[in-house]
This record gives C-alpha cells, sequence and structure tokens, in this order.
C-alpha cells in the first residue's frame, strides 16, 4: 500500500474520518475476518452483520449512556427524511409543535413540519442572521404541545446551545446532526435525539435515531412502514436491508471514540481545539468572528474578514496549503471551519499557523 | 496487503461484488487520487464527487441506454421505500393504480400503497405459491389507471418476466430491483423503474429510479420533499447529503459492466450460468425447481429436496464446501442460488459439481 497524501478537511459533512477507522475499512475491505466475504457483499441476515449492527448498539449506548427505556435505531436519509418523520410520527392530531428556529436548518425542519401539521415557532433569531439561539426567556412554549423542537448545533451559522432550553414535561426533540457524541449529552432530557452520521459518527449513508419507546405509540399503523419509528424498533432497524456498510463503519468509529475516553474526554480535545481558532480570531480584530460569543460552536467555527475579495483570497490560499473545505456555506459567504472529533488538532494548529501569516501577509 | 480468502456468495442482497470492485475501493479508501480525502469524508458539494455522481448517471444512461426524456435519481430506502413513495408521487386523487401480485415483494408493495390510496390488483398467483408469474390473459386492467405496478423478478420465489407485460397507454411502473441491468430492458416502455442497488448495482445504502419527466407533474409540493420525486429530480439527486459512498461504489460496479460488454454481453453470461444449475436440477429429479420453467429466474435459482431434513443437510454441507447462503428466503424454504452478475461462472460450476457429489452420496 503506498502512502498516501491526505490534506487537512475543514469540511462541514461529510467530514473527516479517524485514520484508523479508513486503514480496518481498507485491510477488511477484501473479506471481513471470518466472513469471507467482503462487507459490502454480505447479507444483512448473516450472523456477521448481525453481530456489527449489534455491537455498534451496544457502543452507541455505552457512549450515550444510552437509557434502557431508549431504541437506537439505524435509518436512511439523513436529518432531511427526519424532518418529515419526526411530525408525522409524533404531531398528534390537534396537537401543536413548537419548533425553536435557531439557524438555517431549523428552518428547513420548520418547513416540513408544517405540511404535516400545526407548528408554532416558539422562537426565532432569523432576523439576526442566526447569530446566536434563542434564550431562554424568548421562548412562547404552547402548553401541552406534541413536542418541542430544536437543534442542538447550528452547522452553517456556528452556533451552538450550552444548556438544553427547559421545556416541562413537553417531550424534547433535537437534531444533533452536527454536534452528535461531541461533549456528553443527557439523553434522559431529550424524548427523541437524530443524527444524520456524515459529521461526527460517520459516513453520510445512515443516521441515528435515539428514541424514548413510550414515544412509539404515537406511531399509527396507517403510516407508510418506512416512516414508522415503532416498525423500525421493533424490526431493530432491519425491516428493510439497511445501509450495511455505513452502520459497519460508524460501528468502528464508536469504537475509536471509546478508544478515545468517551464523551468527557472527547469535550476536552474539542473544546481546546475550538479555543485555539476563537483565540486567533479575536487576537487582533483582522478576523471576525459571527457568532455571538456565548454561544459559539466547538464543531463550527465562523469567521469573516473585512472584505469579500480578501475572503476568496483567504479560501485560495488556504486550499493551496492543504487546509482543504475553509468556505463557508453558500448561504451565508466568509468562512468556516468545520472541526468535528476526528479532526486533529495538529491541522488546527496548522489552520491557526496559516491565520497568522495571512494577517501578516495581507493585514 | 494479505491475500484473503473469499468464499463464494450465493446471498439474495446484499450480494457478491466485482472483484476488481473491491480493489479499486481499498487502493482508493484513504485517498481518492486529486482529491487527499478518502471517498467517505469527502464533501458531496465537492468537485471530485460532483464528477463521481455524474459519471455514475452518464454510465447508467450509457448501459440502458436510458432515454433522454427520463431523469436518473439517486436515492435512499431501498424498495421499500419506493413501496410508498411511487403511490404517494403517482397515484392522483380519485384514480386507481393497478398491481400485479407476482410474489412476495409485490405483495408488499401492494400493502403501502394501499395506505396511500385505491388499489386494485390485476391478477395474483398467491394462490400457486406465487410458481409463477401472472399471464397477460389473466391481467385485469383498469382503464385510465394512475399506473400498472409489476415487479420483474422475484427475488423470493426465484421467477421472472420474460415479457414485459402489454398495458397500454398506462404508465407501467417496474421493481426491478433483483434483475437490474442483468439483460436488455426496454427503459421506454416503462415511466419509472426503481432498483434497490444490492443485488446486481452496488451495496446496500442507494436506489435507483429511473422517471419518464412526464411523471414528475404529479408530484405534490405538499408532500415531504424528501419523498418527492420532482425535488430529487430538480436538485440532481443533491437535494440533501446523498449516500456518497454507495455512489460511488456504484458508479463502479457500472464500469465494470461496461467493461464487460454491456447488457447484451452480461446476459449471456448470466442466461449461460442459469442454464448450467437448472439443467442440473432437472437432472434426474432428486432435485425439484420451484418455478414454472417458462418463467424461471436467471437471478434467483430456487429448487427444493425430497425431505426437510435433507434440505438442511446440503446448507450444512455446501457452506462447509465454501458455497455461502445457499439457503431459501425463511417464508418460503429450500434452497436459492442467487447468480447476479458479478457471480463468477466457476462459482455456478463449483455448486453443480457439489450437488451432483451431494446426490451421489445421499440420493
Amino acid at each position: 500500500m503506498t502512502t498516501t497524501h491526505r490534506v487537512f478537511n475543514f469540511s462541514a459533512g461529510p467530514a473527516v474520518l479517524p485514520l484508523a477507522v479508513l486503514e480496518e475499512i481498507q485491510r477488511d475491505m477484501l473479506a471481513l475476518p471470518a466472513a469471507g466475504m467482503s462487507i459490502l457483499e454480505i447479507s444483512h441476515r448473516s450472523p456477521a452483520f448481525e453481530s456489527i449492527l449489534a455491537q455498534a448498539e451496544a457502543d452507541i449506548r455505552t457512549l450515550g449512556p444510552i437509557p434502557s427505556n431508549y431504541k437506537v435505531l439505524f435509518l436512511q436519509g439523513g436529518a432531511s427524511m427526519q424532518f418529515s418523520m419526526v411530525p408525522m410520527n409524533l404531531l398528534t392530531p390537534g396537537a401543536t409543535a413548537d419548533y425553536i428556529d435557531s439557524g438555517s436548518w431549523a428552518e428547513k425542519a420548520i418547513k416540513e413540519a408544517k405540511k404535516v401539521g400545526t407548528v408554532t415557532v416558539a422562537a426565532t433569531t432569523k432576523g439576526e442572521n442566526y447569530a446566536r439561539v434563542p434564550r431562554q426567556a424568548e421562548l412562547t412554549l404552547t402548553p401541552g404541545a406534541a413536542y418541542v423542537h430544536m437543534t442542538s448545533n447550528n452547522t452553517i451559522e456556528g452556533t451552538e446551545y450550552k444548556e438544553l432550553p427547559a421545556v416541562g414535561d413537553v417531550p424534547l426533540v433535537n437534531d444533533t446532526s452536527s454536534d452528535m457524541f461531541s461533549r456528553p449529552l443527557d439523553v434522559a432530557k431529550h424524548a427523541l435525539i437524530y443524527s444524520g452520521a456524515q459529521k461526527n459518527m460517520g459516513p453520510a449513508g445512515v443516521t441515528v435515531v435515539i428514541v424514548r419507546e413510550d414515544m412509539l405509540a404515537r406511531s399509527q399503523k396507517s403510516m407508510p412502514a418506512m416512516l414508522n419509528y415503532a416498525v423500525h424498533a421493533e424490526h431493530g432497524s432491519m425491516y428493510n436491508t439497511p445501509p450495511v456498510f455505513a452502520v459497519y463503519a460508524l460501528g468502528l468509529v464508536m469504537r475509536w471514540l471509546i478508544a478515545q475516553g468517551g464523551l468527557a474526554a472527547i469535550a476536552t480535545v474539542n473544546e481546546r481545539k475550538a479555543a485555539k481558532l476563537y483565540a486567533e480570531i479575536d487576537r487582533t480584530g483582522f478576523y471576525r468572528g459571527t457568532a455571538h460569543a456565548d454561544c459559539r460552536s466547538l464543531m463550527n467555527v465562523t469567521f469573516r474578514l473585512a472584505a469579500e475579495a480578501l475572503e476568496k483570497t483567504f479560501i485560495t490560499e488556504s486550499t493551496a496549503a492543504g487546509l482543504d473545505g475553509l468556505k463557508g456555506h453558500r448561504s451565508v459567504g466568509g468562512m468556516r471551519a468545520s472541526i468535528y472529533n476526528a479532526f486533529p488538532e495538529h491541522g488546527v494548529d496548522a489552520l491557526v499557523a496559516f491565520m497568522r501569516e495571512f494577517e501578516r501577509t495581507h493585514g
């Protein structure tokens, strides 16, 4: 195997994965040990895959930790599919769902939920370009709502909640796609958590849903089986052929995360990585962070320069320097450094050094 | 890289893939040439992935060939998701959809369609354990139906259509999951073709939908975006993050299929492989084919022995001999040899030799 040049990948997702995981996938690509065939060929009904699926779930349960009254489901379609599945399953007839509009993805979730039933926007920071998440005091919650929907980390705008909002007895649904397992989370405060895998959990193609069992009673038999949480729970994510490879790769990432010491340990690293970048952003005023300081994301660090032409130069020169994917989302512009769990700290150091030098030459 | 022992994989899906494809995936796992990162890490908005997606579509169009007034979509959720998406998009209010019930999967498609609208079963062979597909003369078609739904190959029962049913001007929808691109197909006779990839096209995790453009007008804006064919068509399968790796792997399989000479060439090989197995089944009466001779599947060869105990022995001994996955679907029992495009002919020869020897020692 030739040594292969790898760049620093700051993409917002799909995103960098641990090299050790990629190497294991590579090693076993032609045949899984003891199976005699590739993970890409193996029957989802085989004992080998059943074991892979069970181990992935067990490792997720260990990491969370996930209380025993929650189901862990492996689904397809990403968070976008969950934008519809959540209301189709949980928004009971006649009830209202409260949505906190904290960013572009929350807005998309709201748009899809409105197709299904009655939605109330409990708060929005859209008028401030989503530069912060709504505060507790700003929330207008509906008594007896079917659920409250939030987005714990806003990938595009680079903000995150530092504390879960208090919603009383109303079930809390959380789109954790971009900060899942990047820090400890209190699963028991949620009724449902969903996460597209392609940021912190694995490659694109699998979505993890963690759902409290009492919620499953809301799923009506009349709905499409593939959209029904209760059906997937009943069949242990094997109602139909699951995305075998993506589940396998996600499982390897979970093993890696356990080996790193779990969520508290990775959070320490993530805080340190983010702190280095925000310190550089704040150092002189040459760079300008776009998120309010009290809700800056540890995963997606967004910043601007004084002029768009200079930002363009920054992207061109950083890409040439092997720092890839720093262009901000097309809807907001500027720069975004996504530094998920698997992003190496020396890559952050390399970006900080580049920023320092860029300021020196263009400041 | 150590040489790895690979068994003969007769699984019905996920199923065997070309070794050359697995080797290319293995070679480039740490970093795609010129991208500097793994296919598992690459942004779906990157030029490298856009090129992979475009090439996969172009190769599918070449292979079909697919007429220019058809869209090729890469979706998630397998054929099971299509069981709902087809009626949600195409079953216009007040209209009826005709379904031909030719096997267990057709039956599941009917069950899901009935949740959406009015369904007529145009014909069924369930009373004959689906040992054949319904004949043209048996079809009761609804004039002006929204569409007719068929299943070209019945994976569990081992039957296939040798000719498409004639449905006049009514749009024909075909679940080709288990015989897609195993033989030439007349795309222009279809309004929509769908196929889970994990038999003839690639690994599990991506579903190919080929839809005639005029059908897209039926998709209502009020439906969930992720279930809306028109939305996926408008965004070139990039409405949300597609299953990047599965699309990539499928693209490599398409390249391989073109290198084999395309559909006519692979059909010749598939006919030869199936003929060898059916000849052995028919040779003495020790084995009994379960499908009617005039609709025997080239992909899934189903057969029984005189007693279940003997079948159990057959499975045990064949597995030990490196012939894996020959157990029939749990709903029908017996044996099933799935011999998709990528299944090597010398693996068929090995099974024939095993069957001959098994008959000699147990006959």
